[in-house]
């Protein structure tokens, strides 16, 4: 907990916890029925190789391939969670700030590394964009979600590089810019934008949670001090040849294809929740998730109804009137939406 | 490379890796034949859980109840690895002392972690035993190795835990101690013996190096230090899956029962090593290798033979004239000895 009573190391994974086996989860961002087979087929044929320790290099090239880069640009981590860590404990900043609401882990992390933390509210009223967000000038460290979870706003690249300063490390957290069609406003793989600092993760569009495997891209410079804070052999076997796979050409017209279906579904729950009058979407959504803005605690209730919802009140910014909603498949949408609304008509 | 020119972070797998097919490994400490076909068969089933986050709550169970102790004295980690970064990074110490030679890894993540680490040399006048070391009295972090790689000489309990101290963090590295058949000597489990941290690993005996899987036991404000360093979702769900099956009682039956069989083909190796004459075998071997001092430079033409050995000369107190041989099946063993025997011949 922090001093304003925000538990940021609370995660989506702890609603669903120990839950009745029909409670539908749409707390968790990850995209339903995977890891697709052919991955699962993958990952069971690298446990052969298990007796041998980890060796990166062929993942590493892989990944630095699939975004135009020098393998020296790249660090694979043990999950996104990994590299907030590295970030925070590798660096050496004094004013470190985080964009809020996003994901409290890198604020964790951060915390956790002994670093005072100051956070730029992005407001409701301007639908959590970053356009006027007043990031102070001395901060030299800054970390952005986008598209931003809980919010699902993508940000506009050339809003966010215009963030970069000399001496300022601008963490850029993509992890769920492969499920936005085309990857519009992505920064990985740019070398142009100083300090810059670009996390991906394969958790929410490979189903990898339980897997722990992401990337780091930065400049050289950056990326051999993360990698000397990593221990030995930080990315087990099976993560490596997700990754190698994952960036693959075929899986990555995979990904293309969940991200339009992803978008599509969106749309629909976007417009089922309008439908509902007294609920409201923060706009413009992107992600595979929506934050809604409801009139009256449905968490309790939805959950006797067989639904997990994301609370939205661990998030910097926002307060318990807040929940974050996955997108799954229409029919399941449909049938969270009549739930939500019975819980809305009795509230 | 630390300034007497010892590689810390050199370790077997770099030996063997891009090496011919045919290259006998006998530099890697890994059980041959391993993970077993029931392993494999059970990491392959958690496949299917991967797209929900890691939840470490039942292995932790597992382990602490196979060594006796509550769930807040045990910390599950990404391999010994990540506990010895967690180790350096989390523990306020100012005068770590590692007892070399040793496996170079501890002293590796102090000295990156900032410390200043110092050395107590065991020597081989003394077969590198513990009795006479004179660790220094205001050392508040020792780490010792039991058995200890590479010398393979087990420290008894007793002589070790007399190292410890009030103010005083006393790290054991039990990595191959059930590899030593009845596992005597061992202090995980001890809760008597104060300042107390033993690191155990599942990576040599289960062939599970590619995974990143191991523990600590410790006092409850240790682990839960420790804890707060880690990154969220720090080990895989695969690692889980394998720590809480490799203690049930039918694995540790088949631990036992390999570590019989790698005693006797231990006893092997010394022997026909003894016959060769112009080698000397470090005495009292207990763990799955030996340390051997060679009259000449063996390792490049045993390499060109097809076997490969561990280099001695990048662990403190040790120089080009040992090697690390690891111990496998008599018909492997009796090719080593031959090709060694004519290496020494040529030499």
């Amino acid at each position: 907990m922090t001093s304003d009573g925000h538990d940021l190391r609370h995660h989506g994974d702890a609603e669903v916890r120990g839950a009745a086996p029909g409670l539908v989860d749409l707390a968790v961002n990850v995209r339903s029925g995977t890891p697709p087979e052919w991955l699962k087929a993958r990952l069971a044929a690298s446990l052969d190789t298990l007796a041998a320790y980890p060796d990166g290099r062929a993942a590493r090239a892989a990944v630095a391939a699939h975004h135009g880069l020098p393998v020296e640009r790249v660090l694979l981590t043990a999950g996104a969670a990994e590299a907030f860590v590295l970030l925070a404990r590798a660096l050496r900043v004094r004013r470190p700030v985080v964009v809020h609401p996003q994901f409290t882990e890198p604020e964790a992390a951060l915390r956790d590394a002994g670093h005072e933390v100051g956070r730029v509210l992005l407001r409701e009223s301007e639908g959590f964009r970053l356009a006027s967000a007043a990031v102070p000038e001395d901060a030299d460290l800054v970390v952005i979600g986008n598209p931003t979870n809980p919010t699902s706003v993508l940000h506009p690249a050339a809003e966010i590089a215009r963030l970069a300063r000399p001496g300022r490390v601008l963490v850029v957290d993509e992890a769920f810019l492969d499920a936005v069609p085309g990857e519009p406003e992505a920064l990985v793989g740019r070398t142009d934008v100083p300090g810059l600092v670009v996390l991906r993760s394969l958790t929410k569009t490979w189903g990898l949670a339980g897997l722990r495997v992401g990337y780091v891209t930065a400049a050289p410079d950056v990326i051999a001090l993360l990698e000397r804070a990593q221990p030995l052999w930080p990315v087990s076997a099976p993560a490596l040849v997700a990754a190698e796979v994952c960036v693959s050409p075929l899986a990555q017209e995979e990904a293309a294809d969940a991200a339009v279906r992803i978008a599509a579904d969106r749309d629909h729950l976007v417009a089922g929740l309008a439908g509902l009058g007294s609920v409201s979407v923060v706009g413009g959504a992107r992600a595979p998730f929506v934050l809604v803005r409801v009139p009256t605690q449905v968490r309790e209730p939805l959950r006797e109804r067989g639904f997990a919802v994301r609370r939205g009140d661990t998030f910097p910014g926002l307060g318990q009137e807040w929940v974050r909603v996955a997108v799954r498949d229409r029919e399941t949408t449909d049938r969270f939406l009549t739930e939500l609304g019975k819980v809305l008509a009795e509230g």
